[in-house]
């Protein structure tokens, strides 16, 4: 693998975000993931909107996002009256051949998800160092209710789930847009059956949602640190 | 089946109430459900803490509860400080021979359910109105995430469930303690197995908990209108 550095890995994200925006066309209800490389895609889409009229709208997944799309002057359109969208395009924090993913190191995995979950296409734009042969190096977020959280917590651990409670440098827990708490488990080995584990994580009393996507990316775009993109359908 | 009216009701939620205190012992640990057989309950441990210098704790499963408590001199311990309870006293909306069943009438069904999970025991106070020899009469209360909700919806009814987002007299959603909605299925007919069916539900993206409880009373308590109760365990 080619070495990267933070500024290459920058122009990875870039030439993904960038390339992300060329597949969005007018009228399309369009839903905006979260994280960096979102970030540069949002920005992209925005100068489309201004230089070629694209007439669309969109739904952010996290406080985020909404803010970088208006400051792009992008339309958002109210998440309660969505029914479905045409188009989520978001980050993910590992990506497997078989478009398995990890998300939500940026928090916003419950909302990603959903957005996902009703569309029409998923586009995943990731950097060159997020795909890899096998998810499980990268910690996946468990997103738990606060409400004697640490009760939950106990009962991940005695499912064999060792992990952390995410936690803001005050030292308090983070909280997500949801209200929610964050527990990354590690796993410190290949995750073998995404689904079968995220399953297994989501029965579990007080867990609300996993970072485990699956059957959901219908395309993948990756950026390389030379400004290059690879798509993977 | 006797004819029973709201007197009558009352009396047996009352009967049901009163036993379940006996139970309680000096330094328990105790959770506290939700509803109008449950507000019998604190009533009468209230009286038992005043009394009797009962020493004991207890954590509410909702606002409603947590006032009653409050009103009753019942000290309360932070929810955020609890890995176990000794016991949880709660009613139920349906209760089957094998002790499965449907809660959540009342709106709390996720607090109820991580009380009863962290709990030694529950123990589960019902009027004679709402044993029935199997679930399904009652809506299933499912708790799912605000977010795009009508997306979650007809996911719901994608999979066969019919059902009616629980909504306030002016008309706009219902809003669970945690922040949630609640959309109430109507199954109309008998559901043969609580846990496979639970399962199914929960693992809808944005559905966040299910009204079905099983593996969790370890008693239960039947009132009746002419003031009797019967222990079954």
């Amino acid at each position: 693998m080619a070495k990267t550095n933070s500024f290459s890995i920058a122009a990875a994200k870039k030439a993904a975000g960038e390339e992300a925006a060329k597949w969005v066309r007018s009228d399309m209800v369009i839903g905006l993931g979260t994280g960096s490389t979102t970030a540069y895609f949002i920005e992209a889409l925005g100068r489309r909107c201004r230089e070629e009229n694209l007439n669309i709208r969109a739904v952010a997944s996290s406080l985020e996002s909404q803010r970088k799309a208006e400051e792009q002057g992008i339309p958002l359109q109210s998440e309660q009256s969505i029914l479905t969208l045409d188009l989520t395009v978001d980050g993910a924090d590992e990506i497997d051949p078989q478009k398995n993913m990890i998300k939500g190191g940026g928090g916003a995995l419950l909302r990603e998800k959903l957005l996902a979950s009703c569309s029409q296409q998923m586009i995943v734009i990731v950097d060159e160092n997020k795909v890899v042969q096998h998810l499980g190096a990268f910690p996946v977020p468990v997103e738990i209710s606060p409400f004697v959280y640490l009760t939950t917590i106990r009962r991940l651990e005695n499912q064999g789930y060792q992990g952390k409670l995410r936690i803001k440098q005050d030292q308090t827990p983070y909280v997500t847009d949801n209200g929610h708490y964050i527990f990354d488990v590690s796993f410190n080995r290949v995750i073998d059956r995404p689904k079968e584990e995220h399953e297994k994580l989501r029965l579990i009393t007080g867990v609300l949602e996993t970072g485990l996507f699956f059957h959901l990316a219908t395309r993948v775009i990756i950026g390389y640190s030379d400004g290059f993109v690879k798509i993977q359908t």
